[in-house]
């Protein structure tokens, strides 16, 4: 029977392979006394199992506060943890629930936190992942040989319908291949979702006639099931073709029931995921987060961008950009969301460390606020990235561009 | 314009009033460099305000690893952030990523935790709230002036239907006011919802012709939204009264869709509860947290239980009972959930620190492992409240009731 297994490192007082156990218990057939029928039968079929446990350093101060141990001395490991299939079948909420329900109570540990899932070979064929991906969205916003260039809206809540139509009728006479909804931006007093989305389709169908280029426009539906629902349908009546959705205030069974629906390509924006990640000894990382995602079918992830604005190291958006690379079974690869703080100097970096251009490359006041405009804010990053991908260095790529010159001058002082 | 307040501890290495300012501008109208149309009245009417930031304490190191201080010190403090309705209306899921997005991200926080939230008062007309609460769930029950006693079925998974059936016919007989399936139990390879529902349900049946009292069952329904919604169907279509759902793996718009229904009472269950609270400066308070789901309408919600067998201090626990107990609007309460590691010894500390009876009193192999077996299980639990009710202390308690004094025994050794 196939099995699930997820992979944690651990911090704990005790014995690793002690904790382990505590966990698997906890996580499947156990409780805190034995019971009647706990048979062996049915420890057999249904008992989490622990794989592997490989110690990997101690530490005389615990991860998290509030623990104590007699000798002073907190063991870290690396463990894997098996479960059969049987136990939840394909329900993902179940999965979630098992692989990271109240294991983060147990008293035993320090520290847990969820580093990857290996997942059985008929999730491949349950689930079919991202509808588009990364090819659908460069079919359906017909970018190639380079990343999709995008930008968000700023400021991020306060315009009109109409001026958030006025900055995309700039943006897509410069060519821009992106545009979003900020994630703090639904529909607000002055601006509803309905006028925006009428406002901004007029403007990029009006574009799309003159260039036979339809600008990707994530409109962000976040929000209870039903109105997601009809906003969704609403963009697919006028001809959109992408909706915004913040996974983790969404939740996931609302987002799979939206990715479900097939027609629009899904942007998934993970504002939140600080809280979930931020702590290296807790919570869950991005290699195994993007794989939950992936099965609900998210279609574009967040991963932060080089030299970003936040917390994040380069070395940890380098990792969630090959993880959404990393082929997951026979299904589309999500296109990663590069963001934050991001103008096109950061190109040169990000090529360097991922050779890839499969990447939506995202500016938000690196476009909006280049000192010859918008338009030239999006030639600046299209340039940034032709230069990168042939070997020039930014310097040279300074000299060879103009309006990459003045957005460095802008952005870097230089 | 009303607002809404969100109080947070936070660290940080500069002074807190940048900080709070940071946190305002990133989760409001800002973005990384002033970019056009971010006018004074848009900024008026859209931004979000410091509203007060008091210092509590400095740091030598910081929470979160990994960020620096100039001078090595670290700033605690309490600030208050309010945004206008108008930014995102009655919206949920827009106010989670408001309050609880990137800021997380902000990479001048080394500690960061929503502690509370203040509601405006057309939240109070607009959400309903939980649609049975504390009075509904003990109409439902036929449950009055002591806890609902309840329990949860373990072996957590591996039993059939039928097996299942079987305990729920001696605990119904021994006069259980409550019965759920475990977290990680939904539907398995050997016991699928449907067979589930039916078995348990004739049993119920049985015993409610008898009694008059209908037993109420928390049937896992977490999964996909469809699905979700077609069982919560075939529960109520064969006279169940309740569904459970995992209220962080199935996320705030599936769950909130589901409390609209209205047929059932919902049982919250928190399961990955830790990873969102267990650092003291990441992530929520229980204060903050509950207050969203019951504007979902959540009608029971779990909150651990006195020496439980988890992290959580008594301290923690009492306040979530008692932030349950707080009114919200005119709303019902919801039923705080005590369980994890119970028996009825817990019941005398239970209410001299909470002094209330309004609780769903959960025990698992508190009384499925009882020695005299689950009806006597029952019993004791229900002694033990009367007891702590009626001023005695343990040892009065089990000189009175011998079911009490056999639990004891076994869970106490003495």
């Amino acid at each position: 029977m196939e099995r699930i297994i997820a992979t944690y490192h651990i911090e704990t007082p005790i014995a690793p392979e002690d904790a382990a156990a505590i966990l698997a218990g906890e996580q499947s057939s156990g409780t805190f006394v034995a019971v009647p029928g706990e048979t062996e039968e049915l420890k057999r079929r249904f008992a989490a199992r622990v794989e592997s446990v490989e110690r990997t350093g101690t530490v005389t101060a615990p991860s998290m506060p509030g623990a104590s141990s007699p000798n002073g001395t907190f063991h870290q490991a690396t463990v894997r943890v098996s479960w059969s299939i049987e136990q939840f079948g394909t329900n993902l909420p179940m999965m979630v629930s098992t692989l990271q329900g109240n294991l983060y109570e147990i008293r035993a540990f320090t520290g847990l936190r969820l580093i990857d899932i290996d997942l059985p070979t008929s999730y491949g064929t349950h689930f079919r992942g991202p509808a588009y991906g990364i090819a659908g969205c460069r079919e359906l916003t017909a970018t190639h040989n380079r990343p999709l260039i995008g930008t968000i809206i700023k400021p991020s809540v306060g315009m009109t319908a109409a001026e958030t139509a006025t900055i995309v009728d700039t943006l897509a006479g410069a060519g821009i291949d992106f545009i979003k909804d900020d994630e703090l931006m639904s529909s607000t007093a002055n601006n509803s979702f309905e006028q925006r989305l009428d406002a901004v389709m007029d403007v990029l169908e009006r574009h799309a006639d003159r260039t036979g280029k339809m600008v990707m426009y994530a409109f962000n539906i976040s929000g209870e099931m039903d109105e997601m629902l009809s906003r969704y349908e609403s963009i697919v009546d006028v001809g959109g073709t992408c909706a915004m959705v913040s996974i983790n205030s969404v939740g996931l069974s609302a987002v799979k029931r939206i990715c479900d629906e097939g027609a629009l390509a899904i942007h998934g924006h993970r504002n939140g995921w600080g809280m979930l990640t931020r702590h290296p000894m807790l919570g869950i990382d991005f290699k195994a987060y993007q794989k939950i995602w992936r099965l609900a079918g998210v279609d574009q992830l967040h991963v932060n961008g080089i030299a970003n604005k936040f917390w994040e190291s380069d070395d940890s958006v380098v990792a969630s950009i090959e993880a959404c690379q990393t082929p997951l079974f026979d299904q589309p690869n999500p296109l990663p969301v590069v963001s934050s703080g991001q103008w096109g100097g950061q190109a040169f970096e990000t090529w360097r460390r991922t050779q890839t251009i499969d990447l939506l490359y995202m500016a938000g006041g690196g476009i909006m606020a280049h000192p010859m405009g918008q338009a030239a804010g999006v030639m600046s990053l299209q340039q940034a990235w032709q230069a990168a991908v042939e070997g020039l260095d930014i310097d040279q790529a300074a000299s060879r561009y103009p309006a990459f010159a003045a957005a460095r001058k802008k952005f870097e002082g230089k």
